[in-house]
């Protein structure tokens, strides 16, 4: 039986693994589930489960959430008691569903603990690829990708590792305004953008879809998690979001993976890898009224940050971390209702200006690059309503 | 540099293969190439690649062949020629692009000799499935599937061989007749079957894709290359032939081979198997304008023929060579305009309705109900018109 931790048990991945593992008994055994906020869903999830840890964000929630549990698991809050859960918890696996760049201390940590990784929160890649992936190989750490678009790339590459690549696909859902007037996007809403066509998701990682951001930090996650130079990742709009990965090789074959719109199978997938005995929750694609697919080159002009975070996967650098941590702070803005959507790109492009591309660079640098473009970011947000 | 042999040089497979090895100068050594009756076109590329050996179908176009020829080699022709040249030309590879049931033989005895095989001729596995694949095990020899269709199943099977499966799907064209009213089918002519819409082919194999008969026997020579039950294998008409072939698992991701519609790239990848570096003449799929791929189920009231190939398949014994021996028959009554389109499901379904299934037999009883078949079908076909 395996030991696993999972972080941000309360999300959407979080929920979907919680899934996967209960319809999986024996296989796993839940140490630790982390929340920021959500204490109720925690509770119930750790009623369940029977982590010996947990962490929620505040000395306050950690209370409240103490009175609905019906065990005494030890329960860790504040600014360092993710780390210090991730580090007493003992787990063989922990599945990183953090939103944002918060997830990249805790990966870090495992992987020097020599816990595999069940990766689901791309910045933990997008900030520190190279620091990351170089620990886990001199870790002998796996790191397994939990997206979806990344584990049908993961999926294609079985078996092929020493066939020559010409490219890799991610394909996109080009998100609620792909077919919307361009002179229209200025005014588009948060609830318009929030509705996704396809994949139903968080909040961020939604609106990031609407812009494409999301595909921008993929191919940073993608460079990283197959070793390739970010030139040969392409993407591709699919609005019906069923060819989730495909990946061209030298000789004209083109590998590609389907499957429905449900996190629980590339969930699952990433788990038990190696081992592929289990159960996904049993959903498949229904082609029995035949399918229509398809594929459309994206248009940089109706997603600007897309073309940003081509060039910025191509510098690397610190470049990915103020990408990253701009749009952060501007998508907030965005759902707050503080800013208009074609703001969030306006304000990412002007940081990116106003930065010095910095190619070696460690943790402590990572940190402060991230601090110094929240800043200047919120700097710039001020002056724009 | 290994010694490779093709069997059916002259034809489609033959040439492109041919193509192939062009552009792979160093890996191949060709040491027999064979025609039925193209000794011009067989004079041209024996000429280039100077194998040792030869066959042609007769002693008097042998006579032409030598006529045409820059250098001597050993000119074998007749009935049991082409068994004594596979024999004496000391292949470590053959390539069976025969037509028709007359490549189960060649087969039998280049496993006998240990050659690998690179399999075009689907006959082979429709005809003696259980035979061949019995004797590849015992001699430690590849079948290397050359089929578009089979050579994409293949590849998604790489690396997942412990997967657990659900279906594979055999993707086919649908043919000229897809979309043609039901009751014009009995009058449409040779020359609109001849006209296949997406890929350019033999003459044999373009009637059995408007007929599906050629889906039909794809499904009987997966069963026996992937060793599953015929009620594992699915067939989608996919009218764009670009995705060639998928696999679902257990855990519902589907993985799927796309590319050009190109043999080059199923012929390269299987000759040079389990090597991946080489020269598939640079053909790729042409994604920059999007694509638009359909699946649509294949309906039986159009296709009687892959009904009757679906329950042969289940039933397997003698009933596939009965199957296919008839259909050879009546396509060829067919593209001479002898019978209509429709009679050749009717003269098959005849056929097999006074064959009497045996589900043991050895190589002599099989030639023999193929004999029986074909007799029968003229019999019958002499009453048609």
């Amino acid at each position: 039986m395996k030991k696993i931790a999972i972080l941000g048990s309360t999300g959407s991945i979080g929920v979907t693994s919680c899934d996967v593992i209960r319809v999986n008994k024996d296989y796993f055994q839940v140490v630790l589930l982390t929340a920021n906020t959500n204490y109720e869903l925690l509770a119930k999830q750790a009623n369940e489960f029977r982590p010996a840890y947990l962490y929620i964000s505040s000395k306050e929630l950690s209370q409240k959430l103490t009175t609905q549990l019906q065990y005494a698991p030890k329960i860790f809050y504040g600014d360092t008691g993710l780390l210090d859960a991730v580090c007493e918890c003992g787990a063989n696996i922990l599945l990183n569903a953090l939103v944002g760049s918060m997830g990249l201390l805790p990966t870090l940590k495992a992987i020097e603990l020599s816990m595999d990784i069940a990766l689901a929160n791309k910045e933990t890649l997008v900030l520190g690829g190279d620091i990351v992936t170089s620990l886990a190989k001199s870790k002998g750490v796996k790191i397994l990708p939990v997206d979806s678009e990344h584990n049908a790339i993961f999926q294609c590459l079985q078996g092929n590792q020493q066939r020559p690549l010409k490219r890799i696909i991610l394909t996109a859902s080009g998100g609620p305004f792909l077919r919307t007037p361009l002179k229209e996007l200025a005014s588009v809403t948060p609830e318009q953008a929030l509705k996704h066509p396809t994949w139903g998701m968080g909040k961020k990682i939604s609106i990031d879809s609407a812009t494409m951001v999301n595909k921008g930090l993929e191919i940073i996650e993608a460079k990283w998690l197959f070793d390739i130079p970010s030139t040969m990742i392409d993407v591709l709009i699919h609005p019906q979001s069923i060819v989730h990965g495909m990946v061209e090789f030298a000789d004209g074959s083109l590998l590609s993976m389907l499957g429905p719109t449900s996190m629980s199978i590339p969930i699952a997938h990433a788990l038990f890898y190696p081992n592929s005995e289990y159960n996904s929750l049993g959903q498949t694609l229904d082609m029995s009224k035949g399918l229509n697919l398809e594929f459309i080159s994206p248009d940089e002009e109706r997603f600007p940050l897309l073309a940003i975070a081509k060039h910025v996967a191509q510098e690397l650098g610190t470049k990915p971390a103020v990408f990253n941590a701009v749009n952060e702070v501007a998508v907030k803005s965005f759902i707050d209702g503080k800013i208009r959507f074609t703001d969030i790109h306006s304000v990412v492009e002007k940081v990116l200006s106003l930065h010095t591309n910095s190619k070696k660079y460690d943790l402590k640098t990572l940190l402060e690059v991230d601090s110094w473009a929240r800043n200047k970011a919120e700097e710039l947000l001020r002056g724009t309503k």
